[in-house]
């Protein structure tokens, strides 16, 4: 089988792997306070032009955002995301388990509009028992998000005046930035995120890495004590230098960028397939993950080599399907699947 | 410097590594549902002769602890240490922030004996006022201890008999279970901690692994929907095969005793030496963990070389400190101590 | 001003207050233990056909969602509602604050059905990442609906089974229960409550206490240690005898159900004149609570000598509010009410 | 049975009562938005000396207790107090469950000292492996204490001194503060209070008052959005009026402080009669709580008809018990206590 449900089925890249065997008989200083994490920290901090802003190495998605979010609000505070948000959907409410209420807006792309943001923060004021409803501190935002769709500059530019006008904090997921990044037609920076976000993080395990997220705080409220939390959540590891190894080798040489461009290059290969054969989108994509629209039979077909992820039923004969590249992903892989869509479809659309 | 701080300083052992390089550009399902992670979690319950016990395998000591605990107490229900319990004193109150109270009894050894615990749950229960007290529900013993002390087969009997009789539950934490099952005179086996036990973790991270706990549920009614409960606190890998990986290697040919025997035996080396020079101990141990009371001049010469952990004072001129061996340690290392130890403490006790 | 705004905008009913007076310097133990408290349990049982059932008094709403839901949920669990649900909208994250995600579905008219219910929980179970999301282990409906609609006792049937076939808790929210069983065209009786559901409450302090709900728990399952719950989230009072004076008094010769039938009649003649007056309802309804569509200048006239709620805009002339009667309505404001109703509505519908 | 063991056996003082019939049908707005709020506010703002002051009127002990400290903390913070004090023994872990360890210090007379906050935080602060613990943010301080004792001045003042001086807050819980401020000997007033602490609670609820605590907010920091947190924890009254009527009967004329002065004379008599015997005392006190040490045997005797509270044994035949007198205590009560302890111990001691 081969497998193009999600951008984590293998361990990591190369040179991450080798930075690993190449350190392993070294001693250091435990819980992230070794050089390798502060060598990484000092890389991300220059790739973001942001020479004030906090970096902590955590293990993994879920993790980094319960703990950002719980560091950020106080108990009353809620978080406000898309519907289809992670922190909304697929994290078994860890967010509530901080004691937080997850705020949504409605999206059918993944994203949320400074406007929306606005008009429930304008509602929840203008509210006359606003104080016996949750209130909106923090926007949690994913890019690329859950959809594989991604923020235009000038969209995030406006999501970050509207929040820091109304006092709330702009926090990014980006558990596969390095794909939103690479891809064609973003015009969206490391600097930029650093400028415009609160809080942000850097995905690793999606993006070559084993595994671990790299936080970036360009806020200092938020930066506050922030160790005590990760360490609160369980999210300290005893050897923390295995994160800052594996950021340090992922942040030289422009590695990040690079494996994940080749990532969606061969996205792209596979939309482009896809597009000339007529096949439509659940929502349009530019970055790793595709999720086009296919007969139950050809789906049926492709199923018996191939593994992807289910996204939803469109209509009685036609379903949503995951497919994802990775930093991993063989070219020849991509090729046959072109291959076996172009034999399956033709005349299909 | 040589670090003789923790049993955390260096990455992992050769085969873990080698298993984590061969596998590296393997396929597999995410989330811990992969071949690696069935493999090793039957080869444990094969060690623990405890077919039905549930095991999953979590990245760390503090996300073991507030996972086990947080899965099997209601609201109104506490764990009760000894008040040196890292659940008490070093998780930066993990268990406290899932909103449950740690509940204490004084000890000098790092042990609480089944008389204590039958104490605090008969207290309780004569309490004309109980409902406005905690109920303890849970008991939180590490084996080796904080202090490296043991427990001995016949106090896990009697602690597992008060418990079960009255209702609680008995949890291990095994950070460092393969030091003291390799422990000279330890008459503590696997099969007993699966017996005995509702729940108790083999730690993988102090030996020999990257990272990871293993943690082990003979008692069905902890083990049930424990999956939610990782996830919602982060602890669950994408990348689960990496903990599997792992511990498939460790639990392969006995290498997790003998690494543990290995390092036990260089600890037993260096505490004969101090004994023989007649340093007294903070506690006496059998396990990679020595607690010596040495004079401040010594520690300041021997600290120019080595690094040891502070653990208190204990008089004008004297302090204990920590010195652990590991499985990464070399003997080398242990004999240059012994004879720096010699060459300073000839005639000082 | 005349208050139509809400059902609690006075103290309590004459013979509430009387069993206070009377009862004022009379020794009793404290938090709920004394003659007052049993008494009044006493008499909610029967009236429940319940023998068995526990009872707790609670000193309001909110604080007895939150602990119920709190009592009953492990940590991965949430609740389900409609979208609308009080613990959903407006408690400020309370259910949250517990750590447990509140789910919802959506509903124009307050109510959920079962058919609703069996989807969400078959579809999380059919999820293939069921473990990364929350489980719903409770229904939580409230009778009346926060939009003043009632279930009938069909509906409740088919929702008590729908819950207990798939192994999740009813809990029905009765903050102004009495208004709705002494409704015009109900079917649904207390011991159907005590039956169908596994907790719900019998709310006074919208329906002639100073303040106070009555939890009734006929599943002994959610009845464990209960009190200690109540004490955990402050809600156990010294004077937990003021509870079951309370209690008490309304408990007797039927004046629960006299003074909710009362404010109901009251309702029906408001609803009844606007109804012939042409005036639209957002929803329809037979309970104490009116939600009229009424024009912005017939609002702006009715505000200077009434009070109401907002509710929402409907047009850009026309806004839905909320008007309600209670046991202490006075029949002489209800009827200045209709006849200024009349004045400016004659010919505006 | 004549009720010696607590201060709120009985309902509420008269004119609290006839304050609450007064204003029984009166209309207000709800959850605390009202006149009588208001002015009651007003009255303890002027009492303070503390114009800017935030006051706002709670149910209970235990909510006030754990809604201002879950207001005050962020995550990884902990509350600081005696080892006796209420929040860590006799609230159900009900500041755990807001998440936050409750940090303790012994004490043997329910005090705690200005050295002993420093040492504890200064400890924090050395700790190589700080982040690993809860910080300590707020200490916690009942005046009078739970074994009736009280703080001077001099104390208060240097406990602020250093809690400020430290970056903490103070925090008194006054759950019988008249009785405190109106003992012999005491030097502490209410604008003291206000300028030394940055929150505290005026009791009500063993006072005087049916129910109800005043919390007084002088810090701004902490009176930020603390109605949301009300609301959360489900502590916010539909009918608030209800305490702003309370406090407002007792706040004018002095009813507080006269009433709580005849309780403590009453406990003076009480407290002479017996030192005058040769009773010895488990802690001294001046305020309306007494602690004597007495036989079992005339223990025994006077249970026949009084009801007293147990505190601890004290030996094979003698016991520590607590006697308290209240606002409601009838003198006839204190001289037939008195008598009959003449009768019984005279030469006992």
């Amino acid at each position: 089988m081969i497998y193009f449900n999600n951008d984590y089925a293998e361990g990591c890249h190369e040179k991450v792997l080798q930075a690993l065997n190449e350190t392993n008989l070294v001693q250091t200083p435990g819980y992230g306070e070794d050089d390798y994490c502060r060598r990484a920290g000092e890389k991300i901090r220059a790739l973001c032009a942001a020479p004030e802003a906090a970096v902590h190495f955590l293990v993994g998605g879920t993790q980094a955002n319960l703990t950002v979010i719980d560091a950020a609000l106080r108990p009353h505070q809620g978080a406000l995301c898309a519907v289809s948000g992670h922190i909304n959907v697929h994290e078994t409410g860890a967010v509530e388990a901080t004691g937080h209420k997850v705020l949504t807006v409605p999206s059918d792309d993944g994203k949320i509009t400074a406007a929306q943001v606005a008009a429930v923060v304008e509602a929840h004021r203008a509210d006359a028992s606003f104080e016996h409803t949750v209130q909106p501190k923090l926007v949690y935002i994913s890019n690329p998000t859950e959809l594989g769709t991604l923020y235009t500059l000038a969209e995030l530019e406006e999501l970050s005046k509207v929040c820091h006008g109304l006092g709330l904090y702009l926090f990014l997921d980006g558990a596969r930035l390095g794909y939103g990044l690479a891809a064609k037609g973003n015009d969206v920076t490391m600097p930029d995120l650093a400028r415009l976000c609160d809080v942000f993080y850097i995905g690793g395990t999606k993006v070559g890495a084993l595994f671990g997220e790299a936080v970036v705080i360009p806020n200092p409220v938020l930066a506050e004590d922030f160790r005590y939390l990760i360490k609160q959540h369980g999210g300290m590891l005893a050897k923390g230098r295995l994160l800052g190894v594996q950021f340090d080798a992922l942040m030289s040489d422009g590695l990040y960028f690079e494996i994940a461009a080749r990532a969606d290059a061969l996205a792209d290969r596979l939309r482009d397939t896809m597009a000339e054969l007529g096949v439509p989108f659940l929502v349009p994509g530019v970055t790793n993950q595709l999720f086009p629209i296919l007969p139950d039979s050809v789906l049926d077909t492709l199923s018996e080599q191939y593994v992807f992820c289910e996204q939803q039923r469109v209509d009685e004969t036609h379903r949503a399907v995951r497919f994802c590249t990775s930093w991993a992903t063989r070219e020849a892989h991509v090729e046959a699947l072109c291959r076996d869509l172009r034999r399956l479809l033709v005349g299909q659309f």
